[in-house]
C-alpha cells in the first residue's frame, strides 16, 4: 500500500474529537438539594440500600427518561404516573438497592405507593412530589415496615446539603459496582443582559454492576441548581440520552427498571433558561458532558469487565445511524471477545458494523467504502490492510480500546460505549438465584 | 395459590407440539445427485475443506436465503448473481471450509469467479450454473491454483451418487463443529390422478461452531429428488426459513456468509408440484422438518454450548411478534448464563420478552397476562408462583431446557433455539488471531 493512500486512511480513521466541557470525576452537591442514605435491611449484607434527595425550598423542575422495556417495574410505573400529574415537578426521589420490586403484581404497586407516601409525609409534600428509583432481584417484594422505620431516622434529620452526603447516595446506589460514579461540570451560563450566572450540573450512576442475583438496571440521578423550566429540562434530557446512556451497553439486555432523572432546582440566579439561548446550549453541553462520563464509568465497570470499548463511527448518512452502527460494534460478542483476548480481528467489527439496522431497517455499509482502524492502527480500508498482529495486539491492553469505523456514505457521526466479554461475566451471570 | 389456578396456568403453558414429519438424523442423498469432497490445503489441519455436489441429469431447481449483513462475502454475491442469470436453476455447488473470502475486495471476487470456471468446466455446464457455500477467516484469500489442482481429482472421478458421499459434504462443511449435522425425512406427495410419489428431504449443514480464528457462519444445503419449479421451492424455502434458521441464535452475531440452499434434482416421477396442492403442503412440511432439525442440532453444538435451549411463546397478537419475543429470550446474556448455571431465574425471562421487537417497534407484553414456564414448572403467572427451587434446578440438569412463555394477547405461536452462555464460549473467542 502507497505512502499517501495509508495516510489518506489514517485521516479518515483518526479519533472523533470530545467537544464536551472538561468532567471533574466527583460528586457536588448542587444548591437547592438535601440529601442522605442509610441501611433500612433490604440487602442482606448490610450496606446502603435506601436514599432519599430532597430538595430545600419547594419542586424542583424533572426531566426523565425510562426503560423502554414493556414489563416495566413499580418504581417505573410510579414516577411516570406522577410526572404526569405535575407536569414535571418533584420535591424527592427516594431510591431503594438490593429489590427491584419488578413484576410483582398489584401489590407491588400497593407497596410503591406505599413508600411514596411516606417520604412525603416526612418532607411535608403531596405524593405525587415523590419519584423512585430501585435496583434487584425481579419478583421479590419490598420489605416496607423495615423501609418505613428506617425513613423515619433518615428523613429529615440525616440530611444534609453537602458533596458529601451526594456521595453518599451515589454509594447507595451501587450493588456489585466495584466503585461508586459520578461526575461534575461547573458552567458559566450567560444571561440576557450579558451578566452570567455560575451553576453547577452534577451525576451519580448506578450500572451496570450485577446484584444478586444478576439482574442489571442503569440508574442515574443529574442534579443542576440552574433555573430551568421541566419543558426545556426536558428538551436537553431527550438528545443527551440518546448520544450517552442509550449507546451503553454491556450485554445486550434492557432491564425494567432502568431510570435517568434530571432534577433543576433553580438555586441558581438569573431568569429561567429559554430553549435556543446561549445559556441554553452551555447548559446542554454540561449535562451531556456529565452523561457521558458516567454512561462511560458504567461501561468501564460493567459485569467482570477488564476493558472500555468505545467505538466512533464517521461517514454515516446521517448520526443516528452512525450511532446504530457503533453501538452493534460494542454490542457483538465476539468483538467483545476479541477485544477480551487482545486479538486484532478486525473481521468480525466488519461484521458487526454490516448487522446494524436503525427502527428495523439496514443501514447501509458498502465494503469497498468501509475503513477500520484498531488502537490508532488503519487495518481496512476497501480491502485489508498489512499491519504487525503482534506490535497491534500489545497495543490492545490499555484500559480503554478504540475502534474507529469510516463508511465513507455521509457526515453522520456518534460513538458507543461497551466492555469487553470476559470468563468472569460468564461466571458472576450462572450463580444460582437460590 | 389455589390448584385450579395453577391448572390452569399450566395449561397455558403446556409445550407447543411439534406436528412435523419424523426426521432421521442421517444424510441420504435424493435421486439425481452426486457428490464428495477431498482436502485442498485450506485447512493447516489436513482436513476435508473442498466439497462439491452435482446433478446427475441437468439442472436443478434452487431456492436460496444468505446472509442479511450488508458485508457479503464473495461467494453469496456470486452465487445471488448467478442464480438472477439462470432464474434459479443450477447444476453444482462448490463448498470450501478454512477461507470466508470474505471483505477480500475486487481480488476475492476474482478467486471466486476463477472456482466457478473450473468446476464448471470439469462438469460441462456454463458456469453460471454453479453456486459457492464458503466459511472461514474474513478478509483471507483462497487459495486458487491448490484448489483448482483439487478440483482435477475430484471432479468427476471423486463424486458419487451414495448416502456416503452425502455424509462426507456434512464432515467437508464442519469446522471446529462437534459433529457432521443431517437430516432426512422420506414423504409421500399426493399426485393430482389419486397415486402418489415417494421422495426424499435431506439437508446437511454446518454451524454454529467456529473456526480459527472464529468467524460463525451458517451454512445448510437441502436437497430433495423431488419436481418442483424454481418459483414453488422459493414459496416454500420463505417461510420455512423464518420459522427454523431465523430462530437461531448463538451469539446475536450474524456472519457475512451466512447461505441456506434448496437443490430439487425432480429425479422422482410426477408432475411439477403446485402450490396449493396437498402435494406441496406435504413436500413444505418434509422441508421444514429437516430445516428445523439442523437448526436444533446446529444451536446444541453451539460454541462451548452444553445446553440446547428451546423457548416457546403462545399468546402473542401473531406469529411473528411470537417468534420475535421467543428469539429474544434465547438471544439474552443474561437468560443463556442462568440457563448454563442451572439457575431458575424466570426474571430475566419476563425482562427479555419484554425487550422483544419486531421491524424496531416493540411486540405487547402485559405483564399481568404473562405467564412462564421453565422445563415444565410453572414460575409466573401474573405474579411470582412459589416453586422448589432446588428441584426445578435439577431439572434443568438436562440436555435440552425448555422455556415457555404465554402473553394471553392473541393466537400467535412460536419458538426460537440457542444455547447456553459457557465460560468455554469465552475462551474459545478470545484467542489471538495471530
Amino acid at each position: 500500500m502507497r505512502a499517501d493512500v495509508r495516510a489518506r486512511t489514517a485521516d479518515r480513521l483518526a479519533p472523533l474529537v470530545d467537544e464536551l466541557p472538561a468532567v471533574d470525576l466527583a460528586a457536588r452537591l448542587p444548591a437547592g438539594f438535601r440529601c442522605g442514605a442509610t441501611m433500612a435491611g433490604i440487602k442482606a449484607s448490610g450496606a446502603f440500600d435506601l436514599g432519599v434527595l430532597a430538595t430545600t425550598d419547594g419542586p424542583a423542575s424533572v426531566a426523565a427518561t425510562f426503560t423502554t422495556n414493556r414489563v416495566q417495574a413499580a418504581p417505573v410505573r410510579l414516577s411516570r404516573d406522577h410526572l404526569e400529574v405535575t407536569g414535571g415537578r418533584a420535591s424527592a426521589v427516594v431510591s431503594t438497592s438490593g429489590c427491584a420490586n419488578a413484576a410483582t403484581g398489584a401489590a407491588g404497586d400497593r407497596d410503591q405507593a406505599d413508600l411514596a407516601d411516606a417520604v412525603a409525609q416526612a418532607i411535608g409534600v403531596p405524593p405525587e412530589q415523590t419519584l423512585a428509583l430501585s435496583t434487584g432481584l425481579i419478583g421479590s417484594r419490598l420489605p416496607v415496615a423495615a423501609i418505613r422505620s428506617a425513613l423515619d431516622r433518615l428523613v429529615p434529620a440525616g440530611l444534609a446539603s453537602t458533596d458529601e452526603a451526594l456521595a453518599m447516595l451515589a454509594e447507595q446506589l451501587r450493588t456489585t459496582d466495584s466503585r461508586p460514579k459520578a461526575a461534575t461540570v461547573r458552567v458559566s451560563l450567560p444571561n440576557p443582559n450579558g451578566s452570567s450566572t455560575a451553576a453547577t450540573v452534577s451525576g451519580v450512576a448506578k450500572g451496570v454492576g450485577m446484584i444478586h442475583p444478576r439482574m442489571a438496571t442503569m440508574l442515574a440521578l443529574v442534579l443542576t441548581d440552574a433555573v430551568v423550566e421541566p419543558a426545556a429540562l426536558r428538551a436537553v434530557l431527550t438528545p443527551v440520552v440518546g448520544r450517552t446512556w442509550n449507546q451503553l451497553t454491556v450485554d445486550g439486555d434492557t432491564s425494567t427498571n432502568d431510570t435517568v432523572f434530571l432534577l433543576a432546582s433553580g438555586a441558581a440566579s438569573g431568569a429561567p433558561i429559554e430553549e435556543g439561548s446561549d445559556a441554553f446550549t452551555a447548559f446542554a453541553a454540561a449535562v451531556e458532558a456529565v452523561a457521558r462520563s458516567l454512561a462511560r464509568q458504567q461501561a468501564a465497570d460493567g459485569e467482570g469487565a477488564s476493558t472500555l470499548i468505545t467505538c466512533q463511527v464517521s461517514g454515516a448518512p446521517d448520526d443516528a445511524q452512525a450511532r446504530a452502527v457503533a453501538r452493534e460494534v460494542v454490542r457483538s460478542s465476539l468483538v467483545k471477545a476479541a477485544i477480551h483476548g487482545r486479538d486484532p480481528n478486525w473481521g468480525r467489527i466488519a461484521a458487526a458494523a454490516g448487522n446494524a439496522t436503525l427502527g428495523g431497517t439496514a443501514v447501509p455499509v458498502e465494503t469497498d467504502r468501509l475503513a477500520i482502524g484498531i488502537a490508532g492502527v488503519p487495518v481496512f480500508d476497501g480491502e485489508p490492510i498489512p499491519f504487525d498482529k503482534g506490535s497491534l495486539s500489545r497495543a490492545m491492553a490499555a484500559a480503554e480500546v478504540l475502534v474507529r469505523v469510516d463508511l465513507r456514505l455521509g457526515d453522520g457521526r456518534g460513538e458507543a460505549f461497551g466492555c469487553d466479554l470476559t470468563e468472569q461475566y460468564v461466571l458472576e451471570n450462572s450463580a444460582y438465584s437460590t
